[in-house]
């Protein structure tokens, strides 16, 4: 059975955390200029992360989330019956990757001190504003060697990589936390509690032709399933699974 | 040699053109959904289209430009040397794709009021802003099967037929009234007198390493050529082919 999967924040910190991520896999992904528009994506999701970076301080929140995360772990030293060796391990991993984080630049900083890449951030927001007319340089760029290219992508990349290797590793955790179980909601809705959660996971069949609007916040949440066709609220019973993540 | 080609619109709205002629190539290319991503560059280019759409009477432009070309094709009528059955075609051609466009919808108007796209176009626009979460409806579309996905850009890209074949035609006999010819820039630097022009097209070697920054308006412009490592005005002889279209 053919299923989607959706996941939802409860909290804005995460829902940026989440677009982060997504940007994140696009760059590398369109990283490749495999064909003639994915630097389209690549440029749009650079500068896109580089406006996030502008909006919030997200290395001290990020700093922040993962000090949470090992204290909630150190919490299961010595207690019997936890593993202490993978204990440790992730605890040694969690310990890496703070460091690692604390001892990076401001996000996005060579980024915009970049001569090319803050050339041709401002015009590429323009409405058909990749033209080769109104980015020369870039278009120059496109016609460099693919070698060329993928070395430059690298090394813009590079310099997120603490960004990269933290999120992905608070994000593995807390979605560790989370368990499916099979959930049924009545007349195409369910609401329940949660405790401190910061992530919805749900599996759904794709044969109800239906997608989760989903509200709330870190203690409470409801899902109503909205009918793609007609975009009204769905009426029927819609069996899903549902992973709460802490 | 490898060559370089460059474009340069010499008028606010020759520049409009040739950003939605791109971006509609953008739109039949990426209207495939052949990787997991092109379906951003699609709806990207879809809604950078609308948003032209709101910012200029590009039908009305567009009808009083296919006119004057009409004109001056008319002209040539009853002209000895002229091959009077080719002219006649141009002409009859020119009548279609003006007809045409002239019973057409208001450019995007259909799009304007899809449901579907309505619903995703304002969250599109934040910054990473396409995740499952934002856009629960797209991501349900986006795990329907190809051939729906396909059709449903077909159907968008029908709309904007009237408007394709215009422009297409307008711009590729703007195109054919000019004719290369080579230029020597001397340090890098060239400048001269047009007669009404709207198009500027470059073709220029890559082993000079340098690309064209193009200043002017329909009667006089000019060329400086930079150099891409270094970012400045470059001094070199720089021989390279012009066409100035009208």
């Amino acid at each position: 059975m053919t299923t989607h999967y959706f996941e939802h924040p409860l909290n804005e910190k995460t829902r940026i955390y989440l677009r982060v991520e997504a940007l994140l896999n696009q760059l590398n992904s369109a990283g490749q200029f495999s064909d003639d528009m994915q630097h389209l994506t690549f440029f749009r999701s650079l500068f896109d992360l580089i406006e996030i970076f502008e909006q919030i301080q997200l290395k001290s929140e990020l700093a922040k989330d993962i000090e949470k995360q090992r204290l909630a772990y150190r919490s299961w030293l010595n207690v019997e019956g936890v593993n202490q060796d993978m204990l440790r391990n992730v605890l040694s991993e969690i310990d890496d990757v703070h460091r690692n984080l604390m001892s990076a630049e401001r996000f996005g900083q060579s980024l915009k001190e970049d001569r090319f890449l803050s050339a041709i951030r401002q015009r590429f927001n323009l409405p058909g504003g990749s033209c080769c007319f109104d980015l020369p340089a870039l278009h120059h760029w496109l016609h460099l060697p693919i070698e060329k290219k993928r070395a430059d992508a690298s090394q813009w990349l590079n310099t997120l990589k603490p960004l990269s290797i933290a999120l992905k590793q608070w994000l593995k955790l807390t979605r560790e936390t989370g368990h499916f179980r099979p959930i049924d909601a009545k007349n195409g809705f369910y609401q329940s509690d949660a405790d401190e959660a910061n992530i919805l996971r749900l599996e759904l069949p794709v044969h109800y032709g239906v997608y989760p609007m989903i509200s709330g916040h870190k203690n409470r949440f409801a899902i109503k399933f909205i009918d793609f066709e007609s975009g009204q609220a769905s009426v029927d019973d819609i069996q899903f699974k549902l992973a709460v993540c802490s």
